[in-house]
């Protein structure tokens, strides 16, 4: 099966309010909450899609409370945090809280509970940020202890200190690459990581498409055209779509048009962890083949 | 002991951030959550006076981890609402859940409970909105089940329906009284009340202080000058001073003082629930007993 990590999982909670003023006093109309993080995320769309896979990582027991994709968290003894999006005349305003304090003690116990799952794993892949507690090189430690291949998505230290374990891909978006190496190009970017230690860089360009980088050969596919909607879970779609043909042996150009189809359908859908059915059946069938860059 | 109500008990979540941008992704600097509702607030004061007092309701487990109060609470399936105030340069936002509903079956596991509490009561305390799903006329029923004195401090169609069951004193602030009765007056909106069924009014009337209406007499007092602060839970701590009277069998005038210094010092306290406890010693010392109305 395919195995995801969310370290910093959280409870996303969304109110509807009518209009959203600094100072005031709202009556929220409505309340929807779900287990978020953006490893639950990939997991979503691969169960959606017919994989096998699996969620873990850390997370507090009122998170996973609906979760319907299959999961095995390990608990924290302090409480995951919240996202709070207020939606008012179709504007979201998020308030992302911190993440718990995790012990020295929860973080071994979970890199154990990780290291007996992951040997069951086809594919793991790695996303989202670290809650204090968990160690800098936290991504590394989980990533070394893994036989099958890995996607690692974070940004910055974390994403600097996973580069030393040698992940199979790193997945960061044009920002999260400029970033990290300092560096305008996308293609130097994604050079800087290789030489850094990660065996392939895939980099997310918005209406660019997918860059993929590895030490032979360079890949590049765009969506056709410009996409209207929600571009919150395209990354997670995608890191979907790369797990997903890593899963299945498929090669490059065949994976990055799943993973570009499963992005740009993400953009589509209201809601990060999800995609348009319709949209992905047909980019899928219509999208050409990725072309090699430069 | 005094008995406290909270039927629409919640979790107040205090998010701080550095400023609030509609549309904008926030980092959350500091959170802190606490169990509310104005019962609660009530009892805090009562408990913080060294009065015997006991806390009841309805609430999920959730809310009530931290409360330090004595407390009895009839579970719900339902969680319980939440309250998000997010504090930026100074102001406050809030954003109020609607409560959770209330099943038939939880509304008279809850009476029971509470009437076995209402037996060791010296005074009974019912405050605030009541949840979807508690009959309109919840508070009379509470009410006519009880020997001891019983205060009201809720609004609109909940109050109404607890004067049939002639509570001993109904505490509606001053746009409660105006939008219940219609009158402008706060002297003839209490007369009203008092014809429709309470025993006696208090009213408070922000800077002009209480006014106390009985079938016999009136009576009034306001705090000295102006108070900056923060008048939410100056309500509440008022509820308390006159539950402290009552459960002392002090007199009017001495009761309202209590009530006045009480609520007073709750507008100098930053948090509802609290009050400036030097504030509260040099009121109580130097306030004058209330005066005759009209």
């Amino acid at each position: 099966m395919i195995l995801t990590v969310t370290l910093n999982a959280a409870l996303d909670v969304t109110y509807t309010v009518e209009s959203l003023v600094p100072g005031a006093t709202h009556r929220v109309l409505g309340v929807s909450q779900r287990a978020g993080g953006k490893g639950i995320n990939v997991a979503r769309v691969l169960h959606a899609l017919g994989h096998p896979v699996l969620a873990t990582g850390l997370a507090s027991s009122a998170v996973l409370s609906d979760l319907t994709v299959p999961h095995s968290f390990a608990s924290i003894s302090g409480e995951s945090r919240r996202t709070v999006t207020v939606v008012a005349e179709g504007e979201a305003t998020l308030f992302n809280e911190p993440g718990p304090e995790v012990s020295a003690a929860e973080w071994l116990a979970f890199v154990d509970h990780f290291r007996s799952l992951a040997q069951d794993a086809t594919v793991v892949a790695l996303s989202g940020s670290m809650p204090p507690g968990v160690p800098p090189d936290g991504y590394a430690q989980l990533v070394s202890t893994v036989d099958c291949p890995t996607i690692v998505d974070t940004s910055g230290a974390a994403l600097r200190h996973a580069l030393a374990a040698h992940p199979d891909v790193v997945k960061p978006n044009a920002d999260e690459l400029r970033e990290v190496t300092g560096l305008e190009s996308p293609q130097a970017g994604a050079s800087t990581l290789l030489r850094d230690g990660a065996r392939a860089v895939v980099a997310t360009l918005g209406p660019d498409g997918l860059l993929a980088v590895t030490e032979r050969e360079s890949w590049q596919l765009a969506p056709p055209g410009k996409l209207a909607g929600n571009p919150t879970g395209a990354g997670d779609a995608c890191v979907a779509g790369i797990a997903a043909g890593l899963h299945t042996g498929a090669a490059w150009p065949a994976l990055l048009r799943e993973a570009v189809a499963l992005s740009a359908a993400a953009v589509l859908h209201p809601v990060a962890g999800g995609f348009d059915t319709n949209a992905y059946a047909q980019l899928r069938a219509n999208l050409p083949p990725a072309r090699k860059a430069l």
